[in-house]
C-alpha cells in the first residue's frame, strides 16, 4: 500500500504543503480571552480578588457554574490514539493532529470550545476512569480515533456514567451523516429507504453505529449483507459466536440479517446491491471496480476509508455508480463526521441536554439532508453527476 | 468573618460589578483559530486528508509533535478545587473560574496557552493517575488550589513520574514572587537577607515552599520563627512529630528553626521580626496592629490571604510597617504568583525544559526583583511609601 504523502501527492493537496504548514504554525488552536482586558487592573475583576464571588456563587448553587464560566460552551475532545484515521493505533502523541483539526472544526462550524485530549494509556478502564474526572470541567464530551471493540464499552459507560453528554463522533457522527447523505442520494436516484439492499464493507465502529442508527430510521436487517475481512456476516460465523463479550454488536448483525445466508466475501455482498456502505481501516482496491459493476442500477457507494478511499471516486463512476461519496473534503459528496457534530454539539449545548439520543442524531439527520437539498451543491452527499 | 462580597463592596471592585460581568461572558477563556481558514476547503490541509501526514510523521518521531501539534506551547492548569483561593474546599466546579483567570493570565502575560482543567476527585492517587494520562497532550502542568499535605506528595509524584516539567504555583510560584518581592523590600529599607528575623505566618504549602526556597537561597534556619493556628513551630510540637508521614516539611521546620525555642502564638512570633511572611488561610484580623508594633523598624509585612490579607495595608502601615504587600491586584505592592508564573512557564516552554528546579526559581525570582527595580511603580514590592 502505497504511504499517504504518496496518495496525496496525487491529488491537489500535495503532503509536501501539508508537512511546511502544520509546523509554521505550531499548531492549530490555541487559547484566546473571551472578556475584554484592558490592563492589568481587570485582573483584579477576572483573578484576584474578584474571582472569590463567583467561586462562592457556584459553591452555594453549582448551577450557576453554566453562568459564570465558559464550561456550557466547552468539550473535550478525547482519543487515546488507537484507531486514528484509518492509519491505526499511531499512540496519542501521533493523534494529535486529529484532534487539533477537531477543535478548529468544532469552533469554525459550531462556535464550540473544544480542548483536544490524547491521553496515554490504552486500557479502556483507566481512560473511562479519567475521563470520567474530566467531568467538572467540560459541558459535553467528544470521544475520537479508539478503537474497537474496546470503544463500545467506553461510550456505553461513559454516557451511563456521566451527567454530561458523551459522543463517539466515529460512531454516532459518522452514522447520523451516512443517515443524511442516503437520504438525499436515494431521492436522487428515486429509490425508497425501505426496498433497497446494502452491502456494508467493514463491520467497525463506524459501520456498527450506522446498521444500529438505520434500524432506528426504519430498515429491515434482511436488506442487509454485511462483509468484514473474513467474509460476510451470518450465523455461522463462529469467530463472533464465541467471541460475544467484545463482539456483541457483529455477532447481532450476524444473526439478525442476511437472510439469504450469502456466503463469500465482498464480491458476493455487492451483487445486486443498491447502497454500498464501505468504512474500513484500509485504503484503496478493497472494492474492485468489477464488483460495482455487478451492482443495480444507480448503485450508491459510499467509500469512506480516511485518507485513502476504498475504491478512488473516478473509477466507482467508471464502473456505473451513480452516486460516489467520501470521508475527504477535497472530494465532491463528502460523507464526514465533520459535516454534523459542530452543529450537534451547538444545539446540545445550548439547551443544557444531558445526553445525545438516537432520535436527536435522526433528526439531525434530516436536517442536514434538508439544508444539504436547499443549498444543492456539491457537497453532503447530494450531488447528481447525471445533472452536474 | 464577613463574606467576601461585603469586604469586596470595601474596596473600589464591588461584588455587584464581579457576578455582572462574569455571566456577561460565559466564562473568560476560549479556543480560537491559530492557523488561517480562508474556507471549507483549507480543512483539506488541516483535517482530512491533510492531517495523515503530520500524524504519520510524529509517529516515526515523537518529538515532532512540538513542531506539528500545539503541545509545546499549552500547559494544563490542574485543581481539584480543594483549596481555592482562601475560600477552602469549595470543590471542582466552583474552582473553575479561578483556572480559567489564572489561564487568562497565561496568556495575556505569558502567550501559553492554558487549559483549565478541574477533576472531580479529592483522592490524592486518583489524582496523579489523571495527570499522567494528560501528557501527551500538554508541554507542561501547573497545579492549582490542592489543600495540603497532599500536595506536598502530588507535586513530588508528578514530577518524579512525569517527562513534562510539573509545577505547583501555590508553592513554587509563591515562593519565587515572595523571594523576588523580598530582595527589592530590603533594599528599600537597607537590610541584608542573612541578618533579618523572619516570621512566617501559616505554614501551608505557600509558606513551606517559601522557607525552601529561602534556604536555597542562603537563609540560616536560626533566622526563622514559625507560627500556624497552634503557635509557634518548634522541636515540642508533638502534633507533627507523630504524624511525619503527612507533615515532614512542617517537622522539619520545627527541627530547623527557632533555636530560642519562642513558644506562645503570633505575637511572640512577630516580636522583634525584620520580615513578617503572611500565607493563611484566614482573613483580617489573623495579624492585629499592635502586634506588627512591636516588629523590628523599617518591617516589611507580606499579608498574603486571598482574597482578604490577615492584616488591611493601611492597618499594617499605620502601625509601623515600612513596606506592606498583599496578594491582592487592586492594592499596591502585589506579592502573588501571577507576576511569575506566565514567564517562568514561557521561557521553560521555549527551551523545552523537562522540570522547573529551584535554581530556575531562584534566577526567575533575581529577573522579577530586577526587572521591578528598574520599571519603579507600585508594583512587585518594591514601592517604598517614604519616596512615593
Amino acid at each position: 500500500m502505497p504511504t499517504s504523502e504518496e496518495l496525496l501527492a496525487k491529488t491537489h493537496r500535495p503532503a509536501e504543503d501539508v508537512l511546511r504548514l502544520h509546523p509554521f504554525y505550531h499548531g492549530k488552536i490555541q487559547i484566546a480571552p473571551k472578556c475584554p482586558v484592558g490592563g492589568l487592573s481587570d485582573f483584579a475583576i477576572w483573578y484576584s480578588p474578584g474571582v472569590a464571588a463567583p467561586c462562592e456563587a457556584i459553591h452555594r448553587n453549582p448551577e450557576l457554574v453554566y453562568e459564570y464560566t465558559n464550561r456550557g460552551n466547552t468539550v473535550a475532545v478525547v482519543s487515546d490514539g488507537t484507531r486514528v484515521l484509518g492509519l491505526g493505533d499511531i499512540g496519542p502523541e501521533a493523534g494529535l493532529p486529529v484532534m487539533e483539526g477537531k477543535s478548529l472544526l468544532f469552533k469554525y462550524l459550531g462556535g464550540v470550545d473544544a480542548v483536544p485530549l490524547c491521553l496515554g494509556t490504552k486500557d479502556p478502564d483507566e481512560f473511562i476512569h479519567a475521563v470520567k474526572l474530566l467531568e467538572p470541567s467540560f459541558g459535553g464530551i467528544n470521544l475520537e480515533d479508539i478503537a474497537q471493540p474496546k470503544c463500545f464499552r467506553i461510550l456505553d459507560a461513559l454516557r451511563k456514567e456521566m451527567g454530561i453528554p458523551v459522543w463517539h463522533d466515529d460512531q454516532q457522527g459518522t452514522a447520523t451523516v451516512v443517515v443524511a447523505a442516503l437520504l438525499n442520494a436515494l431521492k436522487v436516484v428515486g429509490k425508497e429507504m425501505s426496498r433497497v439492499r446494502f452491502a456494508f464493507v467493514g463491520m467497525g465502529a463506524a459501520n456498527v453505529a450506522v446498521y444500529r442508527l438505520l434500524r432506528v430510521a426504519g430498515i429491515d436487517p434482511a436488506q442487509v449483507v454485511a462483509c468484514d475481512n473474513s467474509g460476510t456476516l451470518h450465523r455461522g460465523r463462529t469467530d463472533f459466536e464465541t467471541r460475544q463479550e467484545t463482539c456483541a454488536d457483529q455477532w447481532r448483525v450476524c444473526t439478525e440479517t442476511n437472510p439469504d445466508r450469502v456466503v463469500g466475501g465482498l464480491e458476493s455482498a455487492l451483487r445486486g446491491a443498491d447502497v454500498c456502505l464501505a468504512f474500513s481501516a484500509s485504503g484503496p482496491g478493497v472494492i474492485r471496480p468489477g464488483w460495482v459493476e455487478t451492482m443495480a442500477r444507480d448503485a450508491i457507494v459510499f467509500a469512506c476509508a480516511n485518507p485513502v478511499p476504498e475504491i478512488w471516486p473516478w473509477e466507482a463512476k467508471a464502473a456505473g455508480a451513480r452516486i460516489v461519496g467520501t470521508g475527504r473534503g477535497d472530494f465532491p459528496n463528502q460523507v464526514s463526521n465533520s459535516l454534523a457534530f459542530p452543529s450537534i454539539f451547538r444545539g446540545t449545548l445550548d439547551v443544557r441536554a444531558k445526553a445525545i439520543t438516537d432520535g436527536m442524531a435522526l433528526a439531525a439527520a434530516d436536517e442536514l439532508a434538508r439544508f444539504a437539498e436547499q443549498r444543492g451543491g456539491d457537497w453532503a452527499g447530494v450531488r447528481d453527476p447525471a445533472n452536474g
